[in-house]
């Protein structure tokens, strides 16, 4: 089941996607929710990000390729992390499918995207083992992790670096039906495929991350659990639309301008 | 005024103190409220934080004093902030004044109260300058940044050192009458003056900050600020009680437990 969260006729609503069509309901996914009987045209919704997270959680560094890249270009030495120490990123940079990446006048041209899976929290999660800790997860979107990269060398924190305004593409929808083992990630800038991995090759996968958080945290439903990105990063520019793909779970598509 | 957000007949409400009564209100100060005409007994309600924020932003090292002593604590070079680079905490660590802050099991015996003024935002705010930030706040309330010293040190993020369930108790309420210059922030534990400090006697202000973060982000209403601590932090212990004192504004304090 695909769950689309969007604005139509002034109201926000989830709904199923059904090939070309949203089947509004009442509710949400994470406390009930169930049919109105009404049909829409997927494209005739504002499609909003899947869900507003209660804690934005973020892995970071979690691809043995991209910690390496990653540490070349902020010129620091190449630790691979040994623990999975989850971060977290900031609700106010969360924009949907569809939206401009803006990428403000003052930064260099060193932004750049890094897709994401995106882990979305079911029901309430404490204390659970690695085992059972996929029980708690409603399903998963797509993520796209913009990065400033000078500011990531020189600001004390990634506050400017990965969570500017509109840094945090977050769509289309949540995908219940997953297999995370057969994922593949792709992004394309302008068509033109930049980088490809296996999207469950992380060091730390979904489960080891989750039943090690929920040993020091509760996680909440709707929280969301960005899982790093691996592969190459390049610059995007204004003009270009970036495409984050995950198979079997959608596209997430976003322009990218400069701020005047 | 200060604003009181509580729970009474399972029902969650602003109100605003008076002596030892809550004004029932309609609404909330962030959009609009009225009051219902119902006073009800301060100790009959249940106190929750003041906000659930939307983003939980986080000054971090913010004065000189405390940089020094957390770079001895954590054994990393004094490294006195350059700009007002603001970090992160995490909802999920919130907790109201009067509840048990826990620390887990497996924590070492390192663990300390850091007392922190916390701006709350009251409207939409970008791209302001200094001399008008400061009307973009609603009220200020207190923060406790209950810190693990040792996995401050181990670990690669402050997840669990910053972000364990209920190390970040906040309230009592949000006083929308402050005069910055004149507060002191006084720490206590089990009655015995643990810490004081001037309260505004911070590297980069609350007014700086948030100019300083509006032009990259948009601060929305209900975001809170926590602007950092001084003076020494000293361990906490299970059966202590924790006040973080601000005069002018109150006091919050939250007893210590330490999970079997």
């Amino acid at each position: 089941m695909r769950w689309l969260r969007y604005r139509h006729g002034g109201r926000v609503a989830y709904g199923l996607v059904e090939g070309d069509e949203v089947l509004e309901h009442y509710g949400d996914p994470f406390t009930e929710a169930g049919p109105t009987g009404a049909r829409l045209a997927l494209d005739a919704v504002e499609v909003l990000v899947p869900v507003v997270p209660p804690t934005f959680y973020a892995a970071g560094l979690n691809y043995a390729a991209h910690v390496m890249e990653a540490a070349e270009l902020v010129g620091t030495p190449v630790n691979l992390p040994e623990a999975a120490d989850v971060g977290y990123r900031a609700n106010n940079a969360l924009v949907p499918h569809g939206a401009e990446i803006v990428i403000p006048s003052d930064a260099t041209d060193k932004v750049q995207y890094e897709g994401e899976l995106v882990a979305v929290i079911g029901r309430r999660c404490h204390k659970v083992d690695e085992a059972e800790a996929l029980d708690y997860v409603l399903g998963y979107t797509i993520g796209n992790d913009v990065s400033e990269r000078t500011w990531q060398k020189t600001d004390r924190t990634l506050w400017r670096a990965k969570n500017t305004e509109t840094f945090a593409p977050m769509g289309p929808w949540i995908e219940t039906d997953v297999d995370l083992d057969a994922l593949t990630t792709t992004v394309r800038i302008n068509g033109e495929t930049a980088c490809r991995f296996a999207t469950n090759d992380m060091i730390f996968g979904v489960a080891h991350f989750i039943a090690r958080m929920s040993r020091y945290l509760v996680l909440h439903p709707g929280d969301v659990v960005w899982m790093g990105a691996d592969g190459p990063t390049l610059d995007i520019r204004a003009g270009d639309v970036v495409e984050v793909e995950i198979d079997g779970i959608g596209v997430l598509r976003n322009p990218v301008v400069r701020a005047a």
